[in-house]
């Protein structure tokens, strides 16, 4: 395995490698089914998987499995970080599965990207798992919880603790040495957070990641080996592309639209997107576009056309010259996304009426209040 | 500073070369007042300090300090493993001091001396808090806790975790790299243990350990200077000299005496030490005994004899050839750790009735229930 300096592994996109080197198969081998009824799977959003035949052979038998999926805590929720949680959301529609989605808050400090951990982190983690479950999630179906203030979890780390060797953690994740001790711990804490849902409720899980992300999987696979838990499965998922064209980055606003962007803001960062328009009106009518450069396709495709045909006939008339981005696509992308900001802020508001319910532990009072009464 | 790999450094004896290094006092430059009221200080069992001189500063001000000293369980608690406990009753009986014990049942288990953390190596570190508490400790002034099952000691050791590396960690305890993360991660646990009274309480605190355990002091110290708390104090204690001679240890019986060892076991291990005697009766009367190579002296003086004048006496008879070993002082030992054990075996009954009250968390009411039926 090539070794990598700095977490860059998680940066790596030489996905056909990767899959390769890990015994990652191609979602082409699953049964044919989930790729009718899920979109994230017909439209290859989702690219590969490990095990996931397995939860499948489970769910025809009507056995129980679950899902697990976490979120650090930050301001910068975008669209792009939605697409696990709706393929999620399918998933349950479908499979009746339930959803753990811990709050890593704890990754984020140790990783530096919180300074510390207070009553303000605190907020903002119940305040982006809000968002994810205005998507539309149920709080019967889903185990959400703050991380650090989750004692079960690093009881469970420290069980798993003696099961990682620092050195099998800087192989996988390309440490220095350098790195905090937190960061080391922080494998252990995020194998409990995958396995818990095995241990405590014998659920199988599956976890939907990126590809670059799955040297946590095969740490934590190696620790279920080693306690006789059932292997975690993974589907791996695409990114959604960033609007100018290069990876869509929370940190490079003009790539993404945060789910609370404005809609001034939307309008602005849309009209600038990168198409696979020609460089004047007329090549365009006489060349017509090119939607596999299109990152307003790509957000079609990806995320906000749910209707193949309504896709297909975009395309065609794209390639024909029929469509013109500033007057057709980007105005239509534009509305496609506040339509969608707009069903989600009406949610939000019944999400927080039940907010305790889907929490595994209580919420503090004090910061319930804080977002109730803003 | 010398590296060494597995843990070496724990096993150092070259106590003026630590000390050099690491700028630990000698106990002599401390004010005299507690060397006439302590025991251990008195006798020189402890031998070197840091930052000591400060909370004797506090105390002299009526001010709060803590002391905290831990123990992992294991079924050979030994009479070289109380000379500490004992010292924290003579400091707590002069200063009024809390005494916070943290029970490393994760430190046992990370370091592979637990196989696992379940019901029955919780009863055995509540077993040990027994004996120990059975030395004379009050509850109220007391703080025993379960490492593994105090989330507060997990959240701060998360919280402190970012101010070690794994290279600090590695070059302080000479690890490999081949150790499990628990491994690393514990030295943020146990800079919790010791900062915890500070941090929660605003007591500044004192660790009695010994020198070869520095390393931890400094990694702990380290934390403490990036967090802004006060820097734990540390006092260092002489070990108990093993009854062949050699160091004491716990997985050479021979060596000690533990504190559930029967009468005939007893007898038979002290007329079995190694003493300062000479090879006949002859000689021994003619040139007189060598106390200072005598394990059985030793034990007189570091533990059993508190008396100075009656130690002198014993000190200068033995020189006279006025003793002789198998007939005077090794059965005045083993009558003194009979006494002892006799004492503690008397107190243990009353420890167990307010059980709960030393401790920070509720005690699992079935392991409650098995200690109070036995």
């Amino acid at each position: 395995m090539k070794q990598n300096s700095n977490y860059d592994i998680r940066k790596r996109t030489d996905y056909e490698n990767i899959m390769r080197e890990f015994g990652i198969e191609e979602i082409d081998k699953l049964q044919s089914e989930i790729e009718q009824d899920i979109f994230f799977f017909r439209r290859k959003i989702v690219i590969a998987h490990r095990d996931f035949n397995k939860i499948l052979e489970r769910a025809k038998n009507g056995l129980d499995w679950a899902i697990i999926s976490g979120r650090g805590p930050s301001n910068d929720l975008h669209i792009g970080h939605l697409i696990v949680f709706e393929l999620i959301l399918e998933l349950q529609k479908k499979f009746g599965c339930k959803f753990f989605m811990p709050l890593s808050d704890d990754e984020k400090y140790v990783f530096r990207k919180l300074k510390a951990l207070n009553n303000e982190t605190y907020k903002l983690a119940i305040e982006n798992a809000i968002d994810i479950f205005a998507l539309g999630f149920e709080p019967d179906n889903v185990h959400c919880y703050l991380s650090s203030e989750t004692p079960r979890i690093y009881r469970l780390a420290l069980d798993f603790s003696v099961n990682l060797t620092y050195n099998s953690i800087k192989a996988a994740l390309g440490f220095s040495g350098e790195e905090n001790a937190g960061t080391v711990f922080y494998s252990c804490v995020q194998a409990a957070h995958i396995l818990q849902p095995s241990v405590d409720y014998n659920f199988p899980v599956v976890v939907p990641i990126g590809l670059d992300q799955d040297v946590y999987m095969r740490l934590t696979r190696d620790v279920a080996g080693k306690r006789k838990i059932t292997a975690p499965a993974s589907i791996y998922v695409k990114y959604l592309k960033g609007l100018t064209g290069g990876p869509m980055s929370s940190s490079i606003p003009e790539t993404c639209v945060y789910i609370r962007d404005d809609k001034k803001t939307i309008k602005k960062k849309i009209m600038s997107a990168l198409t696979g328009g020609r460089d004047t009106l007329k090549e365009q009518k006489e060349l017509g576009g090119v939607p596999e450069k299109c990152t307003v396709f790509n957000w079609f495709e990806t995320f906000f056309i749910r209707d193949d045909e309504e896709l297909e006939q975009i395309r065609t008339q794209c390639k024909n010259g029929k469509l013109i981005c500033g007057k057709d696509c980007k105005p239509k992308l534009y509305n496609l996304v506040c339509e969608y900001q707009d069903k989600f802020t009406l949610k939000r508001k019944e999400v927080i009426k039940n907010l305790e319910k889907y929490f595994d532990h209580p919420i503090k009072p004090e910061i319930l209040e804080q977002i109730r009464c803003t």
